[in-house]
């Protein structure tokens, strides 16, 4: 196996940080790689906004709903839908753009946002760096779009945490292959015995890293009762995109 | 700068694919390294549809919108947003699912998705294969979600060709960079201007690659114009998503 499988084999999130900065030319790296990230018809429709300043930091931390490791990761990249960024291209060719409006638009542009975050992820681990994926910045988008100058056509999907590992993380087992890859057609059967499964090795898990709150699998998912970050679609809406078409 | 590095800056789509099979070990290591990609909550909501079946892919090839070289790639992944695996989950806890029917579990969904296919692209590549990313998968969903036999509370969200390259391409420029980091703060002050020297450069681009019907980026936007997957949202909404939260 190379070098890159090991790394994306053995994928954790990271939530203790050291202080040592990372230098620009690792960032520059990182940054160059998610460039480089296929999107959609190349519509290039993402912008990443770097943070490193504490303030600005500390802000979204407290946006994001109180998650204090956002303040301490000498690090944050926010990845940011842009049909601004297309819509002066399309201007400038004399049409005029639709497809922000949309269902559609705001899926192309999230998966786009995802392409990216995943590229970061495995550029920032090559480099022996840690990661957290951070949803958060979802959780009060309204400030997100007033702290970070966001105009409309813009909408901040979510955010990740770089630095340099003070602790490791243990990587945290996933449920069967079998519910993840299915071939030639999607089938469900095996999925309430591996969940049943699943939830066991979670509270093994749990227990091997001496964490006495967690839960099993199926039981933390409660936060799926309801829309956990309700601004979301208000918001998209006030920054021109979603206008259900 | 580290191979992961270099594979991730060298990315480029791949459209000729040769006729060696891809083996069932490169395959099981790819999908493996998907598998360990973080999802929000660890909700696991990503479903992979591995297709190689030579009659199977041309179905997907039409349902695509005619995209031949869907047909003629030995190893074809449908990324489906699984939210079926998630309510028997909540199910099993006693609890109800909510969040598929919100913009937001459909935006996070579709960047777990992405996150799964940019962590499969760079997987590919660092095995010297190709790829091409397929949005055309959401051309007929509901095409797919028969042909796949995809229950409610599921999504084809997008595709992924994966084999050996026949004949290479060459690394298609992007913006510049300015235009993609922005540090502290959104600023689209270079925005007019980089797209200028863009339009440049891809036409440039072009006429390296012998490629006759090359446009501007900026025209090359022009399906914005209009929702060009429309039956995205209908059919989403049919399969239990999307009912407006």
């Amino acid at each position: 196996m190379n070098q890159t499988l090991q790394i994306q084999q053995h994928h954790r999130s990271i939530r203790s940080f050291s202080n040592e900065p990372v230098s620009d030319e690792m960032l520059a790296q990182i940054i160059a790689a998610a460039h480089q990230a296929p999107t959609s018809m190349n519509a290039q429709e993402i912008s990443l906004i770097v943070v490193r300043d504490a303030e600005h930091r500390t802000k979204i931390a407290e946006l994001a709903g109180r998650q204090a490791h956002v303040a301490q990761t000498p690090v944050f990249i926010v990845i940011v839908i842009d049909f601004n960024k297309t819509d002066i291209g399309m201007r400038k060719a004399g049409n005029t753009q639709i497809i922000h409006e949309s269902m559609e638009g705001f899926g192309v542009g999230a998966v786009d946002a995802g392409i990216v975050l995943g590229t970061l992820i495995t550029a920032a681990e090559s480099l022996g760096l840690g990661i957290t994926p951070i949803g958060g910045v979802r959780h009060d988008p309204q400030g997100m779009v007033e702290l970070l100058d966001l105009p409309p056509l813009t909408f901040a999907m979510v955010g990740l945490c770089i630095g340099h590992i003070a602790h490791d993380a243990p990587v945290k087992p996933r449920m069967d292959i079998k519910t993840f890859r299915h071939d030639e057609r999607y089938d469900a059967s095996g999925y309430s015995a591996a969940i049943d499964a699943y939830d066991k090795t979670i509270m093994q898990h749990w227990q091997n890293v001496g964490r006495s709150d967690g839960t099993p699998w199926s039981t933390s998912l409660a936060p799926f009762q309801s829309v956990y970050y309700p601004a979301v679609r208000p918001v998209a809406a006030m920054q021109g995109l979603l206008n259900d078409k």
